[in-house]
């Protein structure tokens, strides 16, 4: 049996970022197959009423967030810079890019060490080149997907998927009917893995 | 040296009722103090432009809140139940009272399991009168109290002081320069008395 661990994710947020490189490492040692899935933040918040302003506009509580996120980064071992700006639609929808050419894992570590790692910004066209180039895509075929129908649609389905499931931030991780939200959650996920595993082995 | 934990919290967050009662556990461990401050969350949070709906205005969002209180009351040991109503300033300010007469961390233990605990109204009478005869203090007084300027003062005080240190949610701890926002961060504060007790020990 073949686990799935969906990940809801924004290339926006810095702790969907510190997420994917701890749930990354717990779905290698289970053998779980984590499926991508890139959504607007700014739509799910909107889709449950949240209204508020972002962290980016509360300067005080931005100043304990960013250590919050260091602290975070340091446990991880993860180089953490603060990216340019959060137009990450682009970036999301490279995830689809990726996912037809067999490289979704690759694409998201990549797309992330080049903006929370290295504080590039997210819709930097010379940025996207690169990532592209990283994996001998040829870049102009992926920029153009970029601006594709195609993508457009994914994108918009996956997020509507996401608010049907109740998914209002990131990162949300699901197994079966379970749901956790945030990096500061992935301990409980692991539980349950570890959990699930021992009860697999003792009844098998 | 003796290490004192600043602790600011509001009755009204189910999280900081949590964190109570862990950050009880690791105070009698390493012999540290807890210094209450009990605050109006609702001013903290407006202090720092926090202008959004409260978890409570949206249903999806607090579907899974509950959720998630509810797996860590079952890991803690400790019985949920959500509360009447977010009505808490007295329960508040009877922190105060409480600590003229020395029973401070008593006091806050049992207004929790009374609201958190047992789904009691913060605010009504019966429940703020049974918490005073379960310390032999004399209803009448403790009610007063409540009402006092004696009270008001020290709470608007204690919230001033809050915001001017960059408070803006509960619980929020701190030790030394150190500041750690919510429940989910008990374990940094732990690692940090972990360090702070080992290193003492090192240069004894």
């Amino acid at each position: 049996m073949h686990t799935t661990i969906d990940f809801y994710f924004d290339f926006m947020s810095p702790f969907a970022y510190l997420a994917h490189h701890r749930l990354a490492a717990t779905a290698a040692e289970y053998a779980c197959e984590i499926n991508y899935k890139p959504i607007d933040l700014a739509q799910a918040k909107l889709a449950v009423g949240n209204t508020g302003p972002s962290n980016r506009e509360m300067p005080i509580k931005l100043k304990y967030l960013v250590k919050d996120l260091k602290r975070w980064a340091e446990m991880y071992g993860l180089p953490f810079g603060f990216i340019g700006n959060v137009n990450t639609a682009k970036l999301n929808k490279g995830v689809f890019y990726a996912q037809k050419q067999g490289r979704v894992g690759d694409y998201v570590n990549e797309a992330y060490r080049l903006t929370w790692g290295e504080s590039g910004a997210p819709d930097d066209v010379e940025l996207l080149r690169k990532l592209a180039l990283s994996f001998d895509w040829d870049p102009i075929a992926f920029l153009d997907y970029l601006d594709s129908g195609e993508a457009a649609n994914l994108y918009q389905a996956t997020i509507d998927e996401a608010i049907s499931r109740g998914v209002f931030g990131v990162p949300t991780m699901t197994i079966d009917d379970e749901m956790w939200w945030g990096n500061d959650r992935l301990f409980m996920l692991e539980a349950y893995l570890a959990e699930r595993f021992s009860s697999a082995k003792a009844t098998a």
